[in-house]
């Protein structure tokens, strides 16, 4: 088998049970809620995602030593966090679907997304909490505050041209790595890790979601619609500066940068000129940038694993490195 | 000093310490977060609320025994999770306003009232689970989560003119009791209580809170502007049905009823019938049944307390005492 049939063989199996047990929770929920609430709560949690979070903290729970099943009601917490998360960044962009179906709050209404983004938002930390201790929901909790403060950097980075790399890592560390971050460290916590397994881990998470992010933001310009689903060009036309058109600035010359300036700085230039940006951004290798930047990533998230002995736990390093793969050659 | 004295000079110097660990939480914050979160934090903190919720927290430990500053620690985290639901249900209920302020949406924009929210949100939850542990985390998440189950109940019962006192019980629970309970009962696992202390102090906020919302819901309807700052009928003009038309649709005559349901099921009738929809109230006694119910509430919160003896505690028992007569006399 393959790494990537064998990520692929895992991802599908680990989310069957991530889903078994989601489902075992609204289950018991049910008499207690609302309909609604319990309907849109089914309608965004199952929804195909790959429940990728969720296998982390297994993943890494593992990795550490601790092979028990009740893993995946802790797991399911991330899941719930991340549509929580989803849900209100979904009515914050104002965007209309997701995975191809009509966002919460355009099936539900503006009302029940929020609610139900808070629901799930109390049930993961009580979750979090109750399995895996203060410690962990310290790191948990904390990803959640970092997540709403990684929203305000974006707002506050909106249609700037001169945004820095470094910058950006911070903002997609928000976005993306801290709470993949975060699911890794809590899995390890978990499991008991000392603290130099957790230290990795939480790393592996880092590099990782942030290796995820470059590529998403790359396949937001180069992306084949009939296999990510989306539009090309998102990005620009929000005026979100992703790091290939960060690198293009950085090394285009004065004239093609007060090109991209007037272009990036008028909301109908933007909405245009995404063939005009592409352009430049292949002239100064923008896009073969950020894949090699990702790359890079992908390699400090694999050197994470070395601490781990291929001995005891080959089969979730063996996962946990395909996982970088997977991400850096993702097409969708 | 009477007891009402009693009840506002503690209101008042608490209120102050309970200020002061929320600002001290913010300094320790501020260098780790976005500028924009951190004004909006400030503007929805500290808006003059009487903190009655951190407040009950600090009572409910100290009448079970265990007096230490770090109180105020945990306390702040019940006014995190009240400012995080008010912002939320501005947005929500489309509110112009909060304290005679414009609300955080209209302020600051949606954007950074749902994520300030969600910010406040995964910061109470941390506080708790770290201070006061696993299950006074529980209580408290479960208080979350039945706190937007009661907005959902509110939704489905818009409108609806056959509600029944269960009904609104059940909602009052969400909207306010819950929190207040969540309040009393976390103090209490704080401070090592006893299961039957424990108990005693979640029923006394149940009631305590019970009381609140049937006075602000009778005060919705005979409140004096001047007092209350809040226009009258807001209830009407909005579909909610109340205690004091419940007790009337209970027992008015046919043709009273179907006369209440015409005017309750037309957009401009709630808006138009304030007057005509009082005088039925009162023609059938719903204000002042209402506010005997209110006392029947009350007397249920003190009569929970008489297991706490009066020799060890009699300042807290006071205040808890008069905390019920504070929130049966108020105005506003």
């Amino acid at each position: 088998m393959s790494a990537s049939e064998m990520v692929m063989k895992t991802i599908s199996s680990e989310s069957g049970r991530v889903d078994a047990a989601m489902r075992s929770d609204l289950e018991g929920l049910a008499p207690e809620v609302d309909d609604l609430l319990m309907k849109v709560l089914q309608y965004c949690l199952f929804n195909g995602g790959k429940r990728i979070r969720p296998l982390l903290v297994v993943l890494a729970a593992r990795i550490c030593g601790r092979r028990d099943p009740g893993i995946y009601q802790l797991a399911r917490a991330f899941e719930y966090l991340h549509a929580a998360t989803l849900m209100h960044d979904d009515v914050i962009d104002n965007a209309d679907t997701r995975r191809g179906k009509p966002a919460v709050h355009i099936r539900f209404g503006i009302v029940a997304a929020i609610l139900t983004g808070d629901f799930l938002h109390a049930r993961s930390m009580a979750i979090v909490g109750a399995l895996a201790g203060s410690e962990a929901l310290s790191v948990f909790s904390e990803a959640a505050g970092k997540m709403v403060d990684g929203e305000f950097l974006q707002m506050r980075n909106a249609a700037c041209l001169n945004l820095s790399e470094d910058d950006y890592h911070h903002a997609i560390l928000g976005k993306t790595g801290i709470l993949i971050s975060a699911a890794c460290e809590v899995g390890a916590v978990w499991a008991g890790a000392g603290s130099e397994e957790r230290v990795a881990l939480r790393e592996y998470g880092i590099c990782l979601g942030s290796a995820f992010q470059m590529i998403d933001d790359l396949l937001d310009y180069q992306g084949d619609r009939g296999k990510t689903g989306k539009q090309v060009g998102n990005d620009l036309a929000e005026g979100k500066m992703t790091l290939p058109l960060i690198l293009t600035v950085q090394h285009a010359d004065g004239r093609d940068r007060a090109r991209l300036q007037e272009i990036f700085g008028d909301e109908i230039g933007r909405r245009e000129g995404l063939e005009e940006v592409s352009g430049l951004i292949a002239k100064y290798d923008g896009f073969a940038l950020t894949r090699s930047r990702a790359e890079q990533m992908g390699a400090l998230a694999l050197s994470r694993l070395d601490l781990f002995p291929d001995e005891t736990c080959a089969e979730e390093k063996a996962v946990l490195q395909g996982l970088v793969d997977f991400v850096l050659k993702r097409e969708k």
